[in-house]
Order: C-alpha cells, then sequence, then structure tokens
C-alpha cells in the first residue's frame, strides 16, 4: 500500500466489525479495499452480555489497530441512529445505543447498520456489484436477509428497517413462522426452507436415497444430504433444489415489481451451494417475472465476500455519510 | 394567482395530461399548485391511433395553453427516457418514443412517464404525502398499480419498471392472473379482487340478500354490491369487505418490509369505498405487520387527488428533474 496513491478521503485503515450470533469477525480495510487484517472474538451470552460486547469491539478495534472510523454491522432491526432496536439472536436486546456507547469509549467516530444492510454495502462498493446503481443483496441462511440501492443510494427506510425481505408472505395459508404470520418468504426460500422442502418430499416417499443416507428416517433429511444427492445426479434430489429453486426466484420476481433492480446478489450460507441453484433460480426467475419480454432481465450473481462481507460493509459505512 | 409572490423556478402554468385508455386528461397547475384548467379528449384507438394520440396532446396543450413545461402520464412501462414500451390498453404500442415526438412538435421541454408514477408524485408534493420523505402510493382500481419515494427521491428502478406492485405473487397456488402467473396481489386485492371474492362468497351461499339485489345469480354479484349492502350493515358484506381489506393489508406488510415507508396513500377507484376500507385495511394491517412493537406503524391515508392525480403529478414532473 503506497499512501501517495490512495484517494486523500479514505482514511489508511477503516475498521468494520460484524456482530453474529455465536462470534464478532473484524476487519481493517485498505484504501485499496483490500483486508489487511481480521480477528475474532466470542459474541458474549447471558447476563450483562451488552456490557460485555461494548467490551469485546473495544478489544477488537484494540487488536486490529484504528485510525478513523470504525463500523459495525448487528443482527436485527437498527434505527438511523444506530441504536439496535432488537435482535432475536442477543440476549435481552432492547434499545441499545451501540453506536454512542462506543463511540464515547473510542473517541472516534462509528457508524452502526444492521447486518445485511452491511453486507450490501460490501457487496455493491467492493463486490459483484461493483458500478451498479439499482441492486438488491439477498442473503440466503438461515432465514433471508437483504438490503437495496436504488438510484445509487442505500434504502434504509423510514426507520432504518427496509430489506426485511424473508418476511414477505408468499403463501398465508403456508407454514407458521417464528414471527407470528404465515408463509414467510424464507419459510421456503432458505436454509430452513430447503431443509423443509426435503423433509416434505422424504415423507412422501420421494427421496429415498437421501433418506438411506441420512439414516433411514425421513425427519433427519437436512438440506446438506439434498445438496449432496444432487452433485451425484439423484433425479429426486435435483427434483428439491428446483423446488426452492422456484420459491428463490418467486421472491426475487416480487421484489423486481417493487423496485426493478438491475442485479441481484445472493449472499449468505446457501452461496455455498451456488453451482446447483443458479441455473435453476435464473430459469425460474425468467418465467416468473412479470413482462420479461419487455425489459432487459435483471442479472442473478452470487456474493463476491462470504463470511466478511458484513463486517467489510460495515468498514465501508462512512463512505457514505461522507 | 399574483406572479410577484410566485417561487422564480416554477413556471406559471404547468401542464400536465394523463392519458388513460378511453381519455387523455389535462390540467394546469398555477405556482401555488392549484388546479386553474383542465380539458378532456377521447384516447384514439384503431389504426394510426398513435400518430392521433400525439395530435390529440397537441390539441390539449392548445386549447389550455401552454409556458415552460409539459409532462405526460401513460398507462404502461415507460423507460427513463420517456419510450413507452408497451401499454396493454392501447392498440398497438411498442417502443413509442412520446417525449421525443411531443417535444419536437411543441418546441418544449416533455417529461413523460408511467401514470402510477405520476400520481405517486401528485400525492407526495402535494397532496396525502406533504413533507415525507419515504412514502408509496397504491392504487386500488380494475388492477393494482403504484410508486415509491425513498429518501426524498422518486424510485424508478434501472429501466424505470419499478412499482409494479399488483404482480407480487401472495398465492402461486391462486387465480390465474392475465399477466401469466398464479395469485398476484391485485388478483384479490383490487376492485377486480372484490369483485371475486364476493362472488366466490355468493356461490358458497353467503350474501343472500346481495345475490337478491343483484337479481339472484351469484356471478352477478360485483363489488359495488356489496359495498352497498356493506353501508347498509348487512354483515355477510361486512365479512367481504373485511376478506378483502386483510388481502390490502397483507401487500401493504410485504411493501414495508421491502421499503419500510412512513405512510401508505391508497388512490385508484377503490378510495371511493375509503370509509368502508379504512379501518379493517389497518386493523389487518396492524396484525400482519413484521415486528409491530419495534417501530411505528406506517400510517394508512386515501389520496387526495381522485382522477385528476395522473394529470397533476405529470405536470410536477419537470420539478423533479430540475
Amino acid at each position: 500500500m503506497n499512501p501517495a496513491t490512495a484517494p486523500r478521503a479514505v482514511p489508511s485503515r477503516r475498521v468494520g466489525i460484524d456482530v453474529g450470533g455465536t462470534k464478532a469477525q473484524a476487519v481493517v480495510l485498505d484504501p485499496a479495499g483490500d483486508v489487511v487484517a481480521t480477528a475474532q472474538r466470542p459474541t458474549p451470552r447471558g447476563d450483562h452480555s451488552l456490557e460485555a460486547l461494548i467490551d469485546v469491539l473495544i478489544e477488537l478495534t484494540d487488536e486490529v489497530g484504528h485510525e478513523g472510523s470504525v463500523g459495525v454491522g448487528m443482527p436485527g432491526l437498527v434505527t438511523r441512529s444506530g441504536v439496535l432496536r432488537a435482535a432475536p439472536n442477543l440476549d435481552g436486546v432492547a434499545d441499545f445505543a451501540v453506536a454512542e456507547l462506543l463511540s464515547d469509549r473510542l473517541g472516534s467516530n462509528v457508524h452502526v447498520d444492521n447486518d445485511a444492510t452491511c453486507a450490501t454495502v460490501a457487496e455493491w462498493l467492493l463486490g459483484a456489484g461493483r458500478g451498479t446503481s439499482d441492486m438488491m443483496l439477498v442473503t440466503l441462511g438461515t432465514g433471508i436477509g437483504g438490503g437495496a440501492v436504488a438510484n445509487g443510494a442505500l434504502l434504509r427506510g423510514a426507520n432504518g428497517f427496509a430489506g426485511e425481505f424473508g418476511h414477505m408472505v408468499v403463501d398465508p395459508s403456508g407454514p407458521q413462522c417464528p414471527c407470528g404470520r404465515r408463509g414467510c418468504w424464507e419459510r421456503y426460500a432458505s436454509g430452513s426452507g430447503l431443509a423443509m422442502l426435503a423433509r416434505e418430499a422424504a415423507t412422501s416417499h420421494r427421496l429415498r436415497d437421501v433418506v438411506r443416507q441420512a439414516g433411514g428416517d425421513p425427519q433427519a433429511v437436512r438440506g446438506e444430504h439434498v445438496q449432496a444427492a444432487a452433485r451425484e445426479g439423484d433425479p429426486e434430489a435435483l427434483a428439491v433444489i428446483d423446488d426452492f429453486s422456484r420459491w428463490v426466484a418467486l421472491g426475487l420476481a416480487n421484489l423486481t415489481n417493487v423496485l426493478d433492480p438491475e442485479l441481484f446478489v445472493l449472499g449468505g450460507g446457501l452461496a455455498s451451494g451456488s453451482d446447483l441453484y443458479l441455473d435453476p433460480i435464473r430459469r425460474w426467475y425468467g418465467d416468473l417475472l412479470y413482462q420479461p419480454h419487455l425489459r432487459p432481465i435483471p442479472r442473478i450473481e452470487f456474493a463476491r465476500w462470504g463470511p466478511l462481507a458484513g463486517a467489510v460493509g460495515a468498514a465501508l459505512l462512512a463512505e457514505l455519510t461522507r
């Protein structure tokens, strides 16, 4: 890294931390956008976990060293002023003023946003969406999260709660969702969704080879079993992958009707199966898109950044608000 | 109107024309945003209807008089450069360069956008959404259209096709939609949707009084019959209104998960029944919203502008691009 060639406004080391349910991941970006350092700590749990979390964030920034800005991605609803309203996977969080608390301790600017919003920023500025002005990240993990860029700006919504794509209802008589409603998109098109579709197929006496590999119990079939069998060409496993891909595409088509992006970037844990999903998702998307003959078909790509996306995007948050 | 008090940048007469399937409606706005003149012509049909349409637009601007900008709202997919790609209700339209053709003839700036996008602009700048920076218009008519404002800017999408809310799929095994898919939101939550829900109730031997009023044939029951009976307190008609309102609310909740607006403005032909729908829509929306306890509940209001919304918004298009 040669500081003489760096854009003057970009600090030489930008720190980003992604707080997950089990660990907090820190990265340092150099002015070229390369990750030049990483560090991890377990996410504190139990009593006093919020005070402990602030300590962990301080330890991480100390370990990687920070100058200039620090960004943090949090798994939950984050207001525009950096208050975590709630986080299903963190104990006892309610109205936790992360940005203010951390900024007081560090004595520097801290930017906080939703983790999926951070991942969107990473893919938009330094990943698969580089150069686009209308794109959406959809993360397919245990559930579905994401974020959107429209007209060259990140969409946060009136309260910072935009991008909760997983809870679009796509079948009001579908399976119960932990959120209290029925048939949310993430019941079908996430890791849990793939597992559910696989168990449905197994209990209907399809997926016989997969059930055998899972030890003979249809209820023990998981997404990984189906993926492994599909890679070996098992037609019943491929049928489940196709059904799953149709649900993914249906939600993408719905989002297209709202925002008309030029690109979808698919991230999250299921991105590791992109070799299996990409073609069927694209095919179903072409089928399900409204007026496909009248428009350029939006592209669908898998994310560039894997598990570091949230931390990289957190490090970039300060870029957006300058 | 006193020109001395008008903002200098606003032309004294802004012309807007909304081209509908049956008529073209023109308005003139004064600098205060009041409608000071209107004119109408039938929309040309049949052979050479596109050339004839340009003539009609010229006649209308001549009739109302124009200085400065002219805006046109068109019923269909309009690109960012003002090309109408297709319009289901206008004969033979494909790649019709309205903005360019009209601008050549008029010798002035012409702005063209989708009619629902124009109505969004009218409600945002001069209607129920005045002063908001994140709002959505949802027009409940024969189908569902609309538009969105996020972060204080109109969302057009990568190709100008944002806001096709009616074709979000909310039940993949639902009724066939003319667009080719099944269970689009507008199958349930539009004028056609209300009629379908009413016929379903009638053929299941509910709505007996309504069927009698419709002449005894369950298939002859229309939304208007249900509305009239509901206003007289018929509990079976009120149940259909409640079911319809739940479908409206379900789509609004889905849109909230994508964009997190502070306000929904409901327009279109069904706005005339707002006294019947508003309370049940708000109640169901509160039930269907994701994490309602963690956020301000977005407001739901009916539109200020009725049938003039598209023309008023068309007249305002030039404001957005200055």
